[in-house]
């Protein structure tokens, strides 16, 4: 279903040539037919941000988008004018398309970085989608998996509410890190909403979601995150149930990119509570969730506590106060770590259900705060010492 | 030769039943004879400190330690009262049998964290090392082999001053972040200087050293680097020149526990020339250091230097300001990275040698400061998903 679940949306996912996978599908595109063509984004903070980035991120400005146009197979990233050149091309030749401006045209990039695209594929290939648009669940699908990368599945969430509907998809699965997490999503709505809203919204679910997982600790050139509202269901929502709808949208795709993290075989949840702040719980989540070597022990099914709690150790406590005497940490319920010391045996622990919980007390005040992350194996070594294309 | 090479000093490692690897020497000491007995300390800004580093940050306060006992097989970290009272009973055989007070025996532990170390075998073994003791250059090999854990071998370093010298050890291969790197170390000079002088000279050797040597991101809970100082030589050395000497020593050290990074496969220098300050420099070096999609990129020998610059633009601004579009990157000598974008092919860089030089321009002022890490390999995954002891 992915971004054609929502009314007034259409999409298509071709094989454009641009990606060095043969036969893999790699240029999507995603139409709003409205009636309305309000949007937001969320983009990376990387100051090397990528030019489709660059390009995006001036285009919504006004709160409209008629279309976006997403490449996998290349980031067109650190390439300079020539590559803000090629994101303006893109955006030209789909609004041709579309008898738009081009300057409503948005355009995403995903792939190795530091090479320009090959445009001709691009023009070409927007054309090719152009011609495949479709408002069937079977075009949204084909959208996801062009713009899939290291993904080994299509990422996707469709979400009905009272008489509206958020439909989405999302691509990553390594270079994975808050601010934001690595990746490309659109995210499509039918609700009628302007873009004001769908900023505010966009931004409070990132917040929660795309912000609160970490694969490896390396944040993408590229990540992009757009909401699009077509207005196609007619029906205004209840502001605070829209919000909340969007928060879910969001949190589902993030879960789902930690699900398909890079030769991941442990999903890692880490909740913190006890803090005396928000940003103290993610802090001290975000530590643990940064530690190589307990990503390793996780990966050995070793719920290895010891590596817990010295990477809450290295947290400030300007930033996170807490009595190390008191930290306690279960692990798939076993509290293994009690009073900053050895509590249950970790051999009580069991390591088979792929998901594992980390349950961190700082018994130190009433905040809380939830990070997932990913083990780290062999495999992602392999993906990344491999991975050119 | 390690610490026995400067006079004053006797040294023995022995097998005490401490480590779970049979047959492997697992208990050092290190006895300075004097005539003085001054003293410094570095210790883990870890807050889940252990118990060895509260109790020799504590004695090392009046500038005065006569020896140390070292041992691997188990960190004595987390481990609570309890925990803390071994290291003082430890602290308490060995004044014994020196015939001094427990405030001037300094102890360090290294291994597993959360567990009590087997008292009874630290005690035996304390009487052993100390029938062992001697000044020779075997007795002070003896003692950097029984320090190791992961380490696959002893790291040590001789300096020869005008009229005295340094002799040191390490040990330290994996949990090595600053700041401290993981890691126990213990130099020794016969240079007649005052407490006061080699606080002053391990403190700025620290900053330049062991600080500045990343393998894995991960921070320690018993990081301790001793300097100890004889007088033995009866000479008082130039300040500035002991302060050199000491900053290479601990230079050598820090680049010997990269050089045994845990399943490394390349040593990276990563160089940043260029920025605005020292902090800068460091803040964009560290953030290469730590990226492991660019350390799994340099176990497959390829140069990426896209994930170089998308390390250095996740450091905000406000912290190291330059200008994306002015940034080079060298590769062992080949510019692939120019003015923010593709520079000459990556394949022309030769990734065959152990040591690889990552330079980086930031264009934007005079300051500059070097970091190393390693990269990340299978073996690095299989070291930390199977560790246990």
């Amino acid at each position: 279903m992915s971004v054609t679940f929502a009314q007034g949306f259409s999409a298509a996912g071709v094989e454009a040539g641009i990606s060095a996978v043969a036969g893999k599908k790699d240029l999507a595109l995603v139409v709003n037919n409205g009636p309305l063509d309000a949007a937001a984004g969320v983009f990376t903070s990387n100051r090397f941000c990528a030019a489709p980035v660059q390009w995006t991120r001036s285009i919504i400005a006004d709160g409209h988008v008629k279309a976006v146009i997403l490449n996998s197979g290349g980031a067109n990233a650190c390439t300079g004018q020539a590559g803000y050149e090629q994101s303006q091309a893109t955006a030209r030749r789909v609004a041709e398309l579309l008898d738009v401006a081009p300057e409503d045209i948005a355009v995403c990039s995903t792939g190795l970085i530091g090479e320009l695209l090959p445009l001709d594929n691009v023009l070409a290939g927007a054309g090719a989608a152009f011609a495949a648009l479709d408002d069937t669940a079977e075009a949204g699908a084909d959208a996801s998996h062009a713009i899939m990368t290291t993904d080994t599945k299509p990422k996707t969430v469709e979400i009905e509410g009272d008489g509206y509907r958020i439909g989405g998809m999302v691509k990553g699965s390594g270079m994975i890190a808050p601010q934001l997490a690595t990746m490309l999503s659109v995210i499509t709505t039918d609700a009628v909403v302007t873009a004001g809203q769908a900023q505010a919204a966009l931004l409070a679910a990132v917040d929660t979601s795309f912000n609160r997982i970490d694969v490896d600790g390396c944040q993408s050139t590229n990540d992009t995150v757009l909401l699009l509202a077509s207005g196609a269901s007619g029906v205004e929502p209840d502001p605070d149930e829209f919000n909340a709808m969007v928060a879910q949208a969001c949190a589902s795709l993030a879960r789902q990119i930690i699900g398909d993290g890079e030769g991941a075989s442990h999903d890692i949840r880490i909740s913190v509570t006890g803090a005396t702040s928000v940003d103290a719980a993610l802090a001290c989540g975000r530590a643990v969730a940064a530690s190589n070597l307990l990503k390793c022990a996780i990966s050995g099914n070793d719920p290895n506590w010891g590596r817990i709690v010295s990477s809450i150790g290295t947290v400030p406590a300007s930033v996170a106060p807490y009595d190390a005497d008191k930290v306690t940490v279960d692990v798939n319920g076993v509290r293994i770590c009690e009073n900053g010391g050895a509590g249950r045996d970790r051999s009580e622990v069991d390591m088979t259900p792929r998901e594992v919980h980390i349950d961190i007390d700082l018994n130190a005040g009433d905040a809380e705060a939830t990070v997932w992350t990913d083990d780290l194996t062999h495999e992602y070594v392999h993906i990344n010492a491999d991975y050119e294309s």
